[in-house]
């Protein structure tokens, strides 16, 4: 026993864990939270996240809580589902996609997903392979860079120009695709920015991705969250010049972020992605374990249409790696209920508050020297302010502007570093207006306090 | 344009998918399940799987349905949350197993994931490293298999013996590890085999584990499932003498698999893990967004302690490839009813139930002369059953029973090669009793069918 004590353990942790946590914004916003002084009796002002839900005035629609309940006594939804989602959520988000497309898409078009951000796994994944590239805006949000690299294929960035209104620099895709691109992605409403695409500049995007022979991934997770003069319209409206695949979830519209629902869809009416096998790999990415096969073919017909079953079992295979795990049954079966029936009183009760909350941000930063704000935002829940670090004593980039703003204000706000823009911020808006107004305050006095004098 | 409609687009599948598709499960359980005949206007039989959540005598317990309702009209779970789970839960689950040990573990020991089976992925993740082997049961569950395989990492697999209750053949782990050798994996109460390992057999594993230096990963996910002589017993009762890692879910004591709720729990009183390194790496694989992390920081003070954000912090880096999503926050927010207050009256009402279906089980297939059942199962929801082919006319093996099965009787039955046993048959008994006497009905008139004259 003395001996054996003394020998080893055989499990030593897998070295690439340690390598990369090390090259990460670990070390950005480590600093930036700890740099909160725990005796300031102010409460925090979190204005780094998109994530509203916490605040009373954003409170989700009582239809949503209400299908929650249905979906729990229905106790329908307590069961082991296929990896892509039951019929009837595939079915309202084809629904909910198709009120806003000029062709009509079918639930066979549509995945569910963990949230926005599972989507987003799935196309990068089957996308992917070594040697590829793909086109990614700065600023833009990280993960899509993250996961790229870290799958070893190359993300390349064009610009989002901020004297044109954050719009594509179209030049800058032709310039950067060649013959290993496969494809562009978009995020509208914008995040970090807040700007909405027109319809005009959305055609042209999608003019340039079929020259390019690239497909274009359109990452809607704010979809419908606009409050500008800019209409909204959805990439897919494109489908017939280019393939698209829309991104999207119940996370910011419904302001149920935890719930972690959402979709992935091809809109794709010629058909084009299907003939590249990108359909199939998608089952492929999407699957299941043996206890849901044995129980997908056999059970609750009205709910798993007939034809489902053929198309789970055509994607059967054992590559769980990359996704294992589908959105809880109990969500997915509250979703068309949340698509359908919320009221549109919710929706606007929700815009007019953006749109209250981004004038506010907008015109108090007018009073803030140190940072400027080119564009009004007009959807999502960000702005991105340029910062001047040369009207500040002792401030030297964005980085520093926000650690020292966390320490002494208690306010957080998000460095643009983090999004691909060197001394520039990400404000959210997207909290309890008298938070806002709080917060905004306090950059001020902060920035009164560093000015040079 | 005309030039342009003829040159390839520019994505391609990748290949990955195309050819690890081929080498699976799928072709097996493709054709059974195509199998079943559309003609047959009998209702089909699902002795497969392991979720009888939609049978009416299964349904989940009041107070698990008022958990969900009382967490949605809260409010306080709708937003992101970091990781590895919200205070809360982790506590719950902390307790639930205290219960069942003679140490007590803290919150920080638990980590909360997508069900059981990203738990798995997880420390599956943390621990293989390239040239480290893992050793697992055989008959198992096919995703330990599946997983380690697909990473390029070695399964050793040891028998569970069925002359001896399907306890572990511990001279074969022995024989079977050598320095580069990190875990052994057991699943107690055991899927297939539905047997329930003794106090004493636990220990000798945990002896052996700890004479060979490896860490045992116990699948308890059939917890307290246990209605046989065999008193349940956790492997974390030996913690102490071999670091263990527990994993567990809602899934099947509670009957909402689709719920995606589990635990990962470092069982381990003497701080093995830690000092390994292993603690530190599954805060790493269980990571965050920048949205989520920017709010961990500064809100609901309440439910995510204060040292939780600096164990958050700690943990923030950017390898997401592994697991990129926590289980939904709402789900969280119900976990410490579910565990805390659901009465004995429900837990013994199924145990009562899985008993006399086990009991169906085995005295009906005793009269079905090609299948025989050497163990009374005592635990989880399944038996492993071994088939005789050289009594049947026509069938040669228990791929051959399970398709021909499908195809006659409208009965779904997993064939033992599926989970590494040639010529046995796992069969479910967790099912409606009326449905589990029909699917035995038709076993029997199926085998006498097919029974050598
Ligand atoms: C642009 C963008 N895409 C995707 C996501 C992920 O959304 P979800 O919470 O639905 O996964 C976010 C979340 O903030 C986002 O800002
Ligand atoms: C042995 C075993 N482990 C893990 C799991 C996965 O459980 P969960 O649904 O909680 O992910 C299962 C599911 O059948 C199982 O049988």
């Amino acid at each position: 026993m003395e001996n054996e004590s003394t020998k080893k353990w055989g499990f030593q942790v897998h070295q690439r864990f340690k390598t990369e946590s090390a090259i990460t914004l670990r070390a950005a916003l480590t600093s930036l939270t700890e740099n909160i002084d725990q005796n300031d009796s102010r409460p925090t002002i979190p204005l780094g996240h998109g994530d509203p839900s916490v605040f009373p005035s954003f409170r989700t629609a009582n239809v949503v809580e209400d299908a929650i309940i249905d979906a729990v006594r229905s106790t329908k939804f307590n069961c082991y589902v296929p990896f892509f989602g039951i019929l009837p959520a595939r079915r309202a988000v084809a629904d909910y996609l198709n009120r806003d497309l000029p062709y009509t898409l079918s639930p066979d078009d549509v995945y569910l997903t963990l949230g926005c951000k599972q989507a987003i796994t799935v196309i990068l994944s089957v996308l992917l392979r070594p040697g590829a590239n793909i086109l990614l805006p700065r600023p833009g949000w990280p993960y899509y860079e993250t996961f790229t690299r870290q799958n070893n294929v190359e993300a390349r960035l064009f610009d989002l120009l901020p004297e044109k209104g954050w719009e594509v620099d179209l030049d800058a895709v032709e310039a950067l695709a060649d013959k290993n691109t496969v494809a562009m992605v978009i995020i509208n409403p914008g995040n970090p920015c807040g700007n909405v695409f027109t319809y005009q500049h959305l055609q042209k995007i999608a003019e340039t991705a079929r020259k390019l022979r690239i497909m274009v991934i359109s990452d809607e997770v704010y979809d419908h969250l606009t409050f500008g003069n800019t209409p909204y319209v959805r990439m897919g409206v494109f489908g017939s010049t280019v393939p698209v695949i829309t991104l999207g979830s119940i996370s910011k519209r419904w302001i149920v972020p935890g719930w972690r629902l959402g979709w992935l869809v091809t809109c794709d009416p010629n058909g084009i992605l299907q003939k590249s096998g990108v359909g199939f790999s998608l089952h492929l990415a999407l699957n299941l374990s043996i206890d849901d096969i044995c129980h997908v073919c056999c059970r609750n017909p009205e709910i798993y249409a007939p034809n489902f079953t053929c198309q789970v079992v055509d994607s059967i295979k054992e590559y769980i790696n990359i996704t294992s795990n589908p959105a809880a049954t109990l969500i997915q079966g509250a979703v068309p209920q949340i698509l359908e029936k919320t009221e549109e009183a919710f929706y606007s009760k929700i815009i007019d508050i953006l749109r209250v909350a981004a004038d506010i941000c907008y015109n108090r930063i007018k009073e803030i020297p140190c940072i400027y704000c080119l564009n009004k935002p007009e959807g999502s829940m960000f702005v991105m302010v340029k910062l001047n670090p040369s009207l500040l004593e002792d401030i030297n980039d964005d980085m520093e502007f926000c650690l020292k703003l966390a320490k002494e204000e208690s306010v957080i706000v998000l460095p643009g570093i983090v999004v691909g823009m060197n001394n520039w911020l990400r404000i959210t808006f997207a909290v309890e207006p008298s938070a806002l107004e709080d917060g905004l305050g306090r950059i001020k006095a902060f920035y009164y306090r560093h000015a040079k004098k």
